[in-house]
């Protein structure tokens, strides 16, 4: 993170974070529960250095909507367990091919690709076990809980982003279809983790529609950012191969409109999502800070 | 099916499925949704010649408990995709490396290794969504019919299954083994089906636990009964390779108590299915003909 967030940011990041990790050591099964393997692949990518983004955004929207972040904490894990699944089947020999991640082999480099499936595949139903803890609120019921993940990461999102991407390889594609991907492999998912958190704080509808707007704008600039990256870090900065994109010609934002046309993009996407978060007011000052954060980050 | 089965059983099981057959089209995405290869692929596995064992065996538990097939419906197709999903990710090169399911190639074969991956994601992750249709019962809320799904087809019980068969590859391994790989891989879920079933019902908890008994038992004979049929039977009658049990050196009660005293044991098992359904009278007529067609089978 960059010096000029500040420390309340800094602080605010360190914390949430840690509640989260805790929180997964303690939903997930023990390591040595049996078969063994499984569990201890599960346990070995839920905790190969992820930055939380998604649970942190889920409990900052919870408490910019006067909720609290323990309410919050089983779908902040679930959209983890949720976002883990999706990398380890991404990283697959058959999709991107990727040994490392984070700085530390992948899945199927360490378990066997059988293993690697299997773990995703147990990640994913664990997150709806995660979700049925949660009691229900007044205006948000199980169902729309439920719903809310399985729709953000069903085939029409979230799946449907991987598989566009994967089609778009090597293909001169159009700028709307890196939106669709965008859209549908990042932003529906980001968008969802400041909806469940919003809905654990129980928010009104009105509410509730502009922490969507944020996550969706927020998720766009992220994956812009992330395509920027790609470009022009080291592998050893981003903790994963650099410069994958170009060589499997993926459809990115810099590979149609170049780099400064991008930052301009993810700049104006972030001034987006600090605009819809005015009717909170100083409320969500973390939500503000998150965006800038992501913006300006490095890795 | 053979003879023996009174023509009420032909019409209950063709009339079920049909049944099935037309919630699975209603509730699947179109096939040409965006983007269309993903839900094609989802399409082609669920719509390739199942026997549909598990949703009517669900709707079964329903009528026995005196609610209805609609009411159940949804999750009968839940538990559908869970098993197609199953397949398609057993069948991988990484894992069972199957060519040849029902008769008809494999999803990796028809889409692609990444597609299939990806299909059998979609599927799981559906099952949730068409789970959180159900309006949920007096005794029964959405967070046990979620809680049952997850736990069923997760990491301790279905998953948990394939884990320990292809650990198990190989090896010598102990008849209680053996029973493990039936109870997680099979049982689970036949179990989780009817109880899926009588929640549906709002049956009460003694019944629930009945049901329950009868599902997890007819699980078991009906593993014993798929490791038997591989062995005697052609590929042409299964619709898959035959004999590939022995091939993999896969722990099968065959392999370890030899064909006799195998179909003793599915004989044995069935009988006690027969015998907890015992309190529901003439009301179970239909879990019984099943118990007994799944004996008599021969694919």
């Amino acid at each position: 993170m960059s010096d000029e967030h500040p420390s309340k940011m800094k602080e605010f990041l360190r914390s949430r974070q840690k509640l989260v990790d805790e929180a997964l050591d303690q939903f997930l099964p023990r390591a040595n529960t049996k078969p063994k393997t499984i569990h201890k692949a599960m346990r070995y990518s839920v905790f190969a250095g992820g930055k939380r983004l998604r649970p942190i955004l889920c409990l900052a929207a919870a408490e910019c909507c006067e909720g609290t972040a323990e309410a919050a904490l089983p779908l902040a894990c679930a959209l983890e367990c949720i976002h883990t699944y999706s990398l380890i089947h991404d990283d697959l020999p058959c999709m991107d091919n990727d040994d490392f991640r984070r700085g530390v082999p992948t899945s199927h480099k360490v378990f066997g690709e059988a293993i690697a499936v299997l773990a995703g595949d147990a990640l994913l139903t664990f997150a709806f076990e995660l979700a049925s803890l949660v009691p229900g609120w007044p205006r948000y019921s199980m169902k729309n809980v439920i719903r809310e993940l399985a729709v953000a990461s069903g085939s029409q999102h979230l799946i449907a982003g991987q598989v566009a991407d994967l089609e778009s390889e090597g293909k001169k594609v159009s700028l709307p279809m890196v939106r669709f991907i965008h859209e549908s492999k990042t932003a529906a998912l980001l968008r969802s983790s400041v909806r469940l958190g919003a809905m654990s704080a129980n928010a009104p509808p009105k509410q509730l529609e502009c922490i969507a707007e944020f996550g969706r704008t927020l998720g766009l600039a992220f994956q812009v950012i992330d395509d920027i990256l790609d470009v022009t870090q080291t592998s050893e900065v981003l903790g994963k191969s650099a410069g994958k994109d170009q060589a499997a010609e993926k459809a990115t934002y810099p590979s149609i409109v170049g780099i400064e046309r991008s930052r301009q993009v993810a700049k104006k996407l972030t001034e987006d999502a600090h605009a819809v978060l005015k009717p909170f007011g100083r409320k969500a000052e973390m939500l503000h800070h998150l965006a800038d954060y992501l913006l300006d980050r490095q890795y």
